[in-house]
């Protein structure tokens, strides 16, 4: 059996829950991703698990009896940095504990009269932000994306000099990441002079795009000074979401020298509101991107050979796109490209290892996102920016639609799937956003 | 009387307090600056107010019944989040309330007893960070320091062809914001090449250095989608700190292109532990930095009359150095440069209208630095990087000691003071950092 595998990721466990059992759906007792649910948008939140088509209310479990393996305290609250932060071993006991649970036989029908208490019908229920995100690091880990966006906004410079050194990131904004599902507002800004030295224009972003990203969130945390080896990073990150970054291109083409992006990208994050935990993906991990013959070796700060041969992950993604004219017919969502996390240039792992090797401390909750996941082929370019060359190249839709970039009403969503001879597939669940038309300028 | 002022600046009122009536003192009852601290490193944090050598703590004001203005929930806390979430005229109102309760002749002998056992010696107390600092975001608003700085960095183009529109920032890190007064571990990082194309080499950073800026905290708030107005944008601020953004040059220069500083910041940022408020600042408010006659005209939402006319600080700032040597020798500190805030090419308001123009959400306690303040003489550069010209050009101290940039044991000092005819002076107190060496790599 392969390392960190154990009876959790057992394919022929079923559930007593008839919907996890769905070899299509994204949330088998395989799964057992973490989220924030209420009953109704406005009903009291609190921590659970999907199962098929329902969530596991885990704080209501605990007050029956059923779960022991952690504290109220950690999963009595309307986040899950409290559960975060008790760090992956935890974690994992709680998986373990939850698994049985839901098993298809659970211990004795007095158990199963008050497990079926602990479930709710996800369609009753609003999913909400699953971490309070202090703080929001968005890497540039996609090489293929680097390269092809690169072309695009510095063509002297494709690919930068460091890049194959340094794991490059920014900090992003902590306050406006959401769960996905809802509207994104058309933000206003300063778009580039038509020519250099020209004046900018002020109005509603015209180049408005998304970029398909995982993001993954800190477990445990380190202290002040203190970085983390590249051998235990792993260990510091408790689950994955599928992340949304949207960006306004033409407010970041004008805004971004010398110190990177800020407005262009803190109107909006979109993350998917289910956590897949690091264990659950256990089975999917693969190897690292291989280096080319070219390519120097990292610095051994960012080397391990563990994570070289397992610190990949295999997880398939694609980005779905629906107009409002198309709702208003009836018609079905296009998918308008596909991708996989493993085309990045560097691991988790290593993103965590050089977050902190200047004693950066990072928190339980924190998110990181990998930076935009494009593919080697037309196929796999992950954002619009990408697939229609800057927007000279618009694509038509089956409806006669054309797109450059996206217009009100637009709605983009992501899935992520994992599939892996011997085991069962597993879903991230969908990470929505529907564009709005912008607010009218202040005065 | 100037818009804004009140009783509470009245230059003849004076203290109970003996010592807030030292016209050199930081704390006169005209300043009134809000903290956290605690009994000593690890007691109860709460909220504390200086006032000459003391500590008013407001909570234990409120208990015995002193303190009606702002309710208990507010003050109960150990960081001033949910004080600056009631707005600023919340705080007028408690600034109004402290400084009768601490005047030379409060109401009564039962008042003054009462008033004497809520306060603390500033010697027997610790200061904490002001607040839980959720969203950290950097301005680079000194027009002086990025035409120093660009110079140096990026020769080609020492003043960015957006600067004069746009108020150019970037998103720091929150969670390693620390009120000045410790540590601050020299960080290890990849420093660049000796030549294009060449390796990286990996170590503790050798061109350490400090940015002097102010810092503000948002009061209020805004919601995510809901631009803040330039008109509204100053009642979005509830006070100012001085503020050290500790600077790895050689890791800044190899990491930054193309999305700007990462680790190279995020080590550590300083801010001093009083937030002087707004209020407190009414008097020294200036006119904004006078456009040339080349300089654009803002676009609209970044222009207001009024901010143009009082949107500017006087705040004499000044830089000291004292080297390890110097203490075992009992020298003094030496001040190695002064400047003003009024060197900022955009005002605090036009910053806030700025980074809230996109939708972006402000959340009460939010941290916004200015951008490191040098002035336009070669005594106000405000930086190593700057006063060395990139390390070119070693400062000597007083006891033959030479310093390109900052070396273990180095203790930085920074002090901000206002004055203006007619009020009283008032003092930001001291925002202090000294090196300790680097951890060992980790494995």
């Amino acid at each position: 059996m392969i390392d960190g595998l154990d009876e959790t990721h057992d394919a022929s466990r079923r559930s007593f829950v008839a919907s996890a059992n769905d070899p299509d759906g994204d949330f088998p007792i395989q799964n057992l991703p973490l989220g924030i649910f209420s009953r109704g948008p406005n009903g009291r939140r609190g921590v659970g698990v999907a199962i098929g088509d329902r969530i596991f209310d885990l704080a209501g479990a605990r007050h029956a009896g059923l779960i022991r393996s952690v504290s109220g305290d950690a999963i009595g609250q309307d986040s899950l940095n409290a559960l975060f932060a008790l760090g992956n071993q935890q974690l994992r006991l709680l998986r373990k504990e939850v698994s049985r649970l839901l098993d298809e036989d659970p211990a004795g029908q007095a158990t199963r009269d008050a497990l079926a208490k602990c479930l709710v019908p996800m369609s009753e229920c609003t999913m909400h932000r699953p971490t309070d995100v202090a703080n929001y690091t968005d890497f540039y880990a996609g090489i293929h994306h680097a390269r092809a966006a690169g072309a695009l906004l510095t063509p002297e410079n494709p690919l930068p000099a460091n890049y194959k050194w340094v794991p490059i990131a920014y900090h992003g904004r902590a306050s406006s990441v959401q769960a996905g599902g809802g509207e994104v507002r058309r933000p206003l800004g300063q778009r580039p002079p038509l020519q250099a030295g020209g004046a900018p224009s002020f109005g509603a972003c015209e180049r408005l795009d998304f970029e398909l990203e995982i993001g993954f969130y800190v477990s445990g945390g380190n202290a002040l000074g203190d970085p983390v080896p590249i051998s235990g990073a792993a260990s510091h990150i408790a689950g994955y979401s599928l992340l949304n970054d949207w960006s306004a291109r033409d407010v970041q083409r004008w805004e971004m020298f010398p110190l990177g992006p800020f407005l262009s990208k803190s109107f909006a994050t979109s993350v998917s509101p289910w956590v897949v935990t690091a264990d659950a993906l256990m089975p999917f991990r693969t190897a690292a991107m291989p280096r080319g013959d070219g390519d120097p070796k990292p610095l051994p700060y960012l080397w391990n050979d563990d994570d070289q041969a397992n610190g990949g992950l295999n997880i398939d993604l694609e980005v779905s796109l629906s107009t409002a004219k198309m709702r208003k017919a009836n018609e079905r969502e296009v998918r308008i490209l596909t991708s996989n996390a493993r085309y990045l240039y560097w691991t988790p792992a290593q993103m965590v290892a050089h977050h902190t090797i200047n004693g950066c401390n990072l928190k339980a909750g924190d998110l990181i996102g990998t930076g935009t996941i494009s593919g080697p082929s037309d196929a796999e370019l992950s954002s619009m920016l990408e697939f229609t060359k800057g927007g000279t190249q618009p694509v038509t839709l089956p409806n006669g639609e054309k797109r450059s970039f996206l217009l009100d009403g637009d709605r983009i969503t992501f899935r992520g799937r994992c599939r892996c001879d011997g085991f069962s597939s597993i879903g991230f669940g969908l990470c929505v956003g529907t564009i709005i038309s912008e607010r009218q300028t202040p005065n």
